[in-house]
């Protein structure tokens, strides 16, 4: 085989082969084939796409590059949820105890992230004590004591897909739906889950800004699941705001606590109860969605959830104390406050304006090597749709860096709209595709 | 500036500026910007076309990433010309004499060759003694003295072009029309003529395969050329089966000799006769070209021509007697002989495989590194139009490896058809662009 008569194929709109497509993955992870001939293949791919057959084994070939996972000595069907990333995206922290606490089990591996904020993994070191890097056996043993477990990635999971990820990424081949769709289901593929429930984002503070890409990359990733044997349900949700009200690492786990208190943000708490509804569903607890979400509701309401979670901080070496006192989190040394220049209603959030003034209080990294500021970040007083007067608190930032706020605030600000006649609230769950 | 938001630039079909292409260009060649952004690139730009004026910038800022040469201390108006590239072209050999015999300044730079035979340098170095490398100093004096001079390319001409050319050889990027034409025409701008003649080649055996995209491509050079202020014409002629019936190193040159001595095959007659009488025309020696065509035709006629490729061939120190006796010449051990195997007429000689069958004999390499056999290559008995009889002598295969020269027989054969009834035969000269 021939690397360039691959990408002259492609170029010329016709469908690879599976040993065509196997072969460049093989030759790219064991570096017989260069950068530059895999980056033509990929600009070559954005014009002309991929066909269902071609993501499929596209996919599959990136899941088999590296090592995979083995949940077969975890009992029970083992559901996994991923989120195409979003601002104040903190749902795993609750929808993963939720599902755990009403027996789904839960063996998730997590990443650390790039952009807005770190990812659940540098959310969950923000717990004193937590660790996120288990022995394989322990993570499994865990998960079979306790119902779940949540650890950073191992290296060698899809090393095919972050080779290709980190060169799209520099050669503007990002945004292909067979691409992004063929990344995100090797790696939840080599992850091993029974069944898969995927939080599509949709919006200016998301990967897709339209509902017809992300119903598109929705549907894509639900038949990728699907013909790969695994159950696999696509909900797609609102990202024009952030989710919740708190956007950063420690300000999120937080409000994750306070949402299995009861007292959480009703938008991250609806989709919290839904998601894990759909899990406890696919995980063969409930017969119908309905029901599930209905389970969830429950355990929400009567403490199994905050159980689950404090349960897991435990087996996993962290202070189960922060539940109850939020002082033992990183404290941030320095804060700065929104305030409204004129009253009316607050009719959009930009979330894509919050996510990159989160990231200037330190709470985001820009490249892997930084390290993320775990106590900084910012808290949103108002919502789209609450009523504002001039004067009054919109948010704060924290962080460890006074300059760095007042700048991120002045991004911050920017993000806020404020209008005389309100809006209508979004709706928080726009379509769930594959149930 | 930012290499990915000029990858995305272009991707969503936006005119780069003049100062983002300058960049690319110059952080290309000095090695800032990695292969795989500009292999990136390139295939956006497969995809999405460069405007004239992002062709014209390209072309310039190719132009100087190096050296460019200097031929103001030749007085006349000096006149280039330059082949897109055929099986069994070996003009230039007869153009450069029969202009400077007409006393337009000639002084040349050429390439040598991948694919079928080697360029015009390794032609060259087929005769005895003869050098390709001279002194800048000398190259010029040489020209002021006896008209003309034809050298090997120096290593710092347009080192952006030749980085360029080597990356989209292997990403599949070759085949845009304004990389193509910048690539040529930076090549051709750097080496200092006044005015250009293109002779753009079409058929199966040329890069360009049918007239259309012939046309297109002509007629960009000539705008890139006039717009740098050097006259430039473009003659596309045609390539479907090789021009003339030598296809090799000493055989070209052999039958270039021939041609000058008024006996060489009518086609390669005609075409350089009627490059040079637009060269003739261009430097300032002719009204018109149809007057540059009767004198080339005269200087051909009376000798002039093959007097003063002796000259030239004695100027560069190679011996002028294989003028007269061919032997001088590299010679070959072994040789192979191709019938017809049915009587008619020959319909097509494609030279696609008839140059590949060249390549095949030694005539030709496939990477830098490999030596050329000077001796080898192919003579066609017949030419398209010509009647053939079952078992007469359709070409003869040259070399020194008979087993290299038993499989190239099979792709040489393979090129004849023969047909009962005959065909018209190919018009030589289809049209001439910019005079």
């Amino acid at each position: 085989m021939n690397m360039v008569d691959i990408i002259q194929k492609k170029k010329e709109g016709r469908a690879l082969s599976d040993d065509e497509i196997r072969w460049f993955v093989d030759g790219y992870v064991s570096e017989s084939i260069p950068d530059y001939q895999i980056s033509a293949l990929l600009m070559a791919i954005y014009f002309k796409g991929l066909s269902k057959e071609e993501t499929f084994c596209l996919t599959d070939a990136m899941r088999h590059s590296g090592d995979t996972v083995d949940l077969s000595p975890v009992s029970g069907i083992k559901v996994d949820k991923h989120s195409t990333g979003g601002v104040g995206d903190k749902t795993t922290l609750v929808v993963a105890p939720l599902a755990a606490a009403l027996g789904v089990p839960i063996a998730k591996m997590s990443g650390r992230g790039l952009g807005f904020t770190g990812g659940t993994v540098d959310k969950m070191e923000s717990i004193p004590g937590f660790r996120t890097s288990l022995e394989s056996s322990e993570f499994l043993d865990q998960v079979n004591t306790i119902g779940m477990s949540v650890i950073g990635q191992t290296a060698h999971i899809t090393p095919a897909d972050k080779k290709l990820y980190a060169l799209r990424d520099v050669t503007a081949t990002v945004d292909s739906f067979g691409l992004i769709a063929s990344s995100i289901m090797s790696k939840k593929l080599a992850s091993g889950s029974d069944a898969i429930v995927l939080d599509v984002k949709v919006g200016n503070g998301a990967f897709m800004e339209n509902q017809h890409d992300a119903e598109i990359l929705a549907e894509l990733m639900v038949e990728i699941g699907n013909n790969a044997g695994r159950r696999t349900v696509a909900v797609i949700t609102e990202m024009g705001q952030p989710l919740g009200k708190a956007v950063g690492n420690s300000l999120e786990v937080i409000e994750a606590i306070e949402t299995l208190k009861g007292k959480g943000p009703a938008d991250i708490t609806e989709l919290a109860e839904r998601l894990s509804g759909i899990m406890i569903y696919l995980g063969g607890k409930a017969k119908t969605p309905e029901e599930g979400l209905e389970m969830a509701k429950e355990a929400l309401a009567d403490g199994r959830g905050l159980a689950k979670l404090r349960e897991f901080i435990s087996a996993q070496g962290g202070n189960p104390k922060v539940i109850e006192d939020y002082t033992l989190f990183p404290q941030h040394s320095v804060q700065k406050e929104i305030y409204a220049e004129s009253s009316g209603y607050v009719t959009g959030i930009e979330a894509g304006k919050i996510g990159l003034a989160s990231q200037h209080t330190g709470a985001g990294r820009a490249t892997k090597e930084e390290d993320v500021d775990l106590s900084a970040g910012i808290c949103l007083s108002k919502k789209v749709g609450d009523k504002v007067e001039r004067g009054q608190l919109l948010a704060t930032l924290y962080g460890n860096d006074l300059f760095k706020l007042e700048n991120a605030a002045i991004t911050a600000a920017a993000a806020f709209k404020i209008e005389e006649k309100n809006v209508e609230k979004p709706k928080l769950i726009k379509k769930i595709i594959g149930l």
